[in-house]
């Protein structure tokens, strides 16, 4: 018997920052008091600060998907022709839901492991003037695939419909400016490079897209960007809030202010491009080689393995949760998460560990072959000690 | 200088129970996992036993406005007839959401303080037979009055419409037979008499009101009830779950069985009995006499006083968070909460602190008037010790 630490390796929830988690303790707070408006102005302030724009940052009490369907219920009519750019299950995820609201989704799809060229986006406009949103994902995590935002923003500027990029699991991982590029609406989650647990939605939402909201004609409630916004500059949320995780985000936000969000973005794209190295060496296959994203590599099992075993290995032998293969992609790939509070440690660890499950599952691996390959990305960025906490 | 601890005597959100909140540590949890189905399970499987329902009971991301959102938007159509019956703040909101979603309201409103009487829906039903919805707050928390829900579902069920009861203070502070009194969906939240955080709002949902669902054409997609149903089956929820308030009402929900759900109704309905007695006997006036919730007893504030002077005082004397009048009644009343973890003890404190303030302010009041009433109830109750832990 060896102590066997339970850890979540995944992307998403990520591993959490203790000091947030902590800061929950404190949540005995009512939301309608000055200390928790001060709680929810910094949240507010500091997410405008971390993710460097100048739009307006509105925060539910939801899960990501609460923000995607904020986005598409108070910015849309129903028939309103929009442009799906879909890459794995959260592209679909987006053109599920331009359907459920009635819109009329162009969906151009590409297959798992690839990325939608901005080029396909480009065409697709061209085709249809009208259009009045372009849907994508910064990071499609069910393959570990990165877009191009910036190449398909400036496509997206040149026409009168707004950009809506899910940015859950990009926010962190990848350079992602708002303002700059044309991002009109970005959205992120509370249990991502944010550090704590699921339960907070977040977007950021351009003046661009705010004229939409005059015309759109979709119901909706619980989700009003309108009313949200004018709740937030009184530092308060429409409903009452999650207390717990906003007290949980505000120190979170404090950590990665002081560790600056380039530096967040630079930590999980390090750990990528070791991973990548890794993989390499020890013989396995990448599944988005082309694009990859650094929110979580996407790892084809070997040949005549299906990716469960590793799950369950990861699992039973060293009480590590690794994230499987979503949809169709289960049993064929494994994705190692580096978006959040995921430092070097954890990475020796997950291929070391790695290393070991392949070997004992029939896969031929030469031991340290897949650290080293880590180690020596460690050697050449030089990795300057960081502050441990904020 | 003396100690003052901060105590949060609102109701909701409400005093926390220490184990719940401390179980929001173990966060570091995957939601699909078998670890947390367990939590996820035993969550709607105690939630149906403690709301004594056979009714299928689905779980949400989000404050409880958005399991009312929910209701509106999965088992209506536009222009569909309703009927609110609206006693104040929170009567307000069902009627907003329902023209929000373009619904065909007829609210029946009585002034703040009161209560909407069975007969009043009755008259409103039979002028109107193709009404489809009927919806009440069990306890309407802004004025601290409470319906008669079980003569209302009576009324109802004699029709085709559903009755959709927001029980969001009404759970765990009053009876509540929700299959035998034709509570088709019933609205509870977390940070309420489940004695944890915001961030989960919850329904029960009878057939009757599935049926609705098969012919409502609301757009939506983060509340839908049915693929939540579905998710649930599987000890899952659709979207990614709010994981640490989900395991934190895991652990209150092992007290409040251990409890009973009829103890922790008895208990609030002791304290609220105590609190009237106190209010009386300090030369106080209730604010809803006729009908008090035990959810919380609003107060009138004495003549030429402010209400936010006994609410600042309290703050500032004892560092309790005491609740204001909400919307018009600001400054007119203040609530003492009941729902919940609330003991003989915080209702000492708050009576005895109450005297103190009055007499400050200039209002007459001979110390422990109102805590030898407080007293005098216990003791004709002869509380028994209840279990401090689950």
């Amino acid at each position: 018997m060896h102590i066997k630490k339970q850890r979540l390796l995944t992307p998403g929830p990520t591993p959490l920052y203790p000091p947030a988690l902590h800061a929950m303790m404190a949540s005995d707070i009512h939301h309608r008091t000055e200390d928790f408006r001060k709680a929810y102005r910094s949240c507010l302030a500091d997410l405008k600060e971390v993710l460097h724009t100048s739009h307006d940052v509105l925060l539910f009490a939801a899960s990501g998907t609460g923000a995607m369907d904020a986005t598409v219920s108070n910015l849309f009519s129903k028939g309103d022709k929009v442009i799906v750019g879909s890459a794995g299950k959260f592209g679909e995820r987006w053109a599920e839901m331009a359907r459920a609201y009635g819109l009329d989704a162009n969906v151009v799809s590409v297959p798992y492991g690839q990325v939608v060229r901005p080029g396909q986006l480009e065409e697709a406009l061209a085709r249809e003037p009208a259009t009045k949103g372009v849907f994508v994902q910064a990071s499609e995590t069910s393959t570990g695939a990165a877009h191009d935002v910036q190449a398909m923003g400036r496509v997206v500027a040149k026409t009168g419909a707004i950009f809506v990029v899910d940015a859950i699991t990009g926010l962190g991982t990848m350079p992602l400016n708002i303002d700059g590029w044309g991002l009109d609406v970005l959205i992120g989650g509370s249990q991502k490079a944010f550090m704590i647990p699921p339960g907070l939605a977040l977007l950021s939402i351009s003046p661009k897209a705010w004229r939409l909201s005059e015309t759109s004609t979709l119901p909706h409630y619980y989700f009003d960007l309108k009313k949200e916004k004018k709740s937030g500059e009184a530092g308060e949320s429409s409903w009452t809030p999650a207390t717990s995780l906003i007290l949980a985000l505000a120190e979170s936000l404090r950590y990665i202010k002081q560790l600056g969000m380039e530096q967040l973005v630079e930590n999980a794209q390090l750990l990528a491009h070791a991973t990548r190295a890794a993989v390499v060496a020890m013989g396995l296959e990448l599944f988005s080689p082309g694009s990859p994203a650094a929110s979580a590599t996407a790892v084809k099992a070997p040949r005549g393995m299906d990716s469960g075993v590793i799950i369950k290995e990861f699992r039973n032998r060293f009480g590590a949760i690794i994230a499987d293969g979503q949809g169709t992609m289960k049993g064929q790939i494994f994705r190692i998460a580096h978006l959040g509070y995921f430092d070097f440690a954890d990475l020796f660890g997950v291929v070391a560990g790695l290393e070991i499950i392949l070997k004992a599952n029939g896969f031929p691996v030469t031991y340290g072959t897949g650290v080293a390959a880590v180690e020596q990305v460690y050697e050449q960025a030089a990795v300057k000690p960081q502050p441990v906490h904020a």
